[in-house]
């Protein structure tokens, strides 16, 4: 038996998620089936985080065992042959050994938000990023993320339907920044809620058209009370960027 | 009567081109269509360039003659309303003098050329670049580029079909660099012959990927025949970026 890494980037937009769904194709499912069509193993695909519907990747990482031996280069080409019909690609695999867990051996997780923020509709980005058209102070969004950097209880930026124990994370990293009509919210945690970015973004929007002063990010914040967050972002705009690992993961 | 200047962005992918044509679906008879169902009048969108089957625009500009008096606000909004089926969008309309045309009118045009080069398949960029695996040396192309600067015939870099009197044009300025896996290449003209962009994009990959010494570009401009011509790029990769006008054109 050998176990794979893959590093994996797909569109979300036709998706139920990267979980396997009753009521939907998922990613996990379209890569699993691959995996059958390439060398007639069934086999699960486990990823280090569950993207939401219509949520998009530019680098999950996966795991998978294979029974068959084979180079991750041919197990790379083969999948994408496979995938050739989805928006899914496989950018790397990588032999790792069997201690590697795509999702429990992740030290951190990096994604980054996508707004437009101009008048007039989308073309190319419909469904690829939030469009928002008032003028968003991308500046007053800065400096209101800080306030929600650290360890903290985020109760405020999780959806109820979140099943960590805790509620408790601590936020690495969070930057707003904008080139033209492109903002680009970049986070990074070794972990986040279930819905944090998109309700942390959300809240930061709310800063950007000046309904919120900055320190109402701090109130939502305290408050740890679901109620006192901004409307969630959607999930078109929201993009698991990479995951990493404490060590090398190649054999 | 009143003249509006539009200014428009197209995902081509859906559209046989610009231009009106027996066979299919383009971007001209769209808008066409979108301003008789705003304001009932049947009127001609003339183009500043015939973008072909599956070209972008960013900045694509047209012009529009109406009997009904309207604010150019007015006129960008309705149409996006009419429009948002489309990948469709008008990013600015303003009102012009009669004067005003946008073929005849325009001093310059810019288009830029978008390749991706990376071994894996495209996900969200399919049907937005050009997808090259081998790695392409951006400063070579670069170099290569630069004689094809100034006023040449243009021959070899024309389309068989294309009805322009005389191959000799001035090619503004023309430029390859690399961010990340994205090459752009950017040209400037008054005007470009049919398929110009795309053969010149052609003959540069040639150069980039090492099949063509720097110097067999000046050979193929020198040769002024279209079998001297590298593979063609395709349409997906080329956007017209913008349109230049020497007077001031609002009213």
């Amino acid at each position: 038996m050998a176990r794979f890494k893959l590093t994996i980037e797909y569109d979300g937009s036709p998706y139920v998620g990267w979980q396997r769904q009753e009521n939907g194709s998922s990613v996990q499912q379209t890569i699993e089936t691959a995996v059958t069509a390439f060398c007639g193993e069934k086999t699960r695909v486990m990823g280090a985080g569950r993207t939401d519907t219509g949520v998009h990747a530019l680098g999950q990482v996966a795991h998978l065992d294979l029974q068959r031996e084979a180079e991750a280069s041919t197990v790379r080409d083969a999948l994408n042959f496979h995938l050739k019909a989805s928006p899914i690609v496989i950018i790397e695999a990588e032999a790792v050994d069997e201690n590697f867990d795509a999702r429990f051996s992740a030290t951190a997780r990096a994604y980054v938000y996508r707004i437009i923020n101009r008048y007039v509709p989308l073309t190319f980005e419909a469904g690829l990023a939030w469009h928002v058209r008032p003028e968003l102070d991308v500046p007053a969004m800065h400096r209101a993320a800080q306030r929600l950097v650290g360890n903290h209880d985020f109760t405020t930026f999780r959806a109820t339907a979140c099943q960590a124990k805790t509620a408790v994370k601590t936020l690495g990293n969070i930057s707003v920044r904008r080139d033209g009509p492109n903002i680009y919210v970049n986070v990074g945690a070794r972990s986040f809620l279930h819905n944090q970015v998109r309700a942390m973004v959300g809240s930061l929007k709310m800063v950007g058209t000046g309904k919120w002063l900055e320190a109402q990010i701090t109130e939502a914040l305290e408050a740890k009370d679901r109620k006192a967050c901004g409307p969630t972002a959607p999930a078109c705009g929201l993009y698991l960027e990479s995951v990493t690992y404490a060590e090398a993961s190649g054999e």
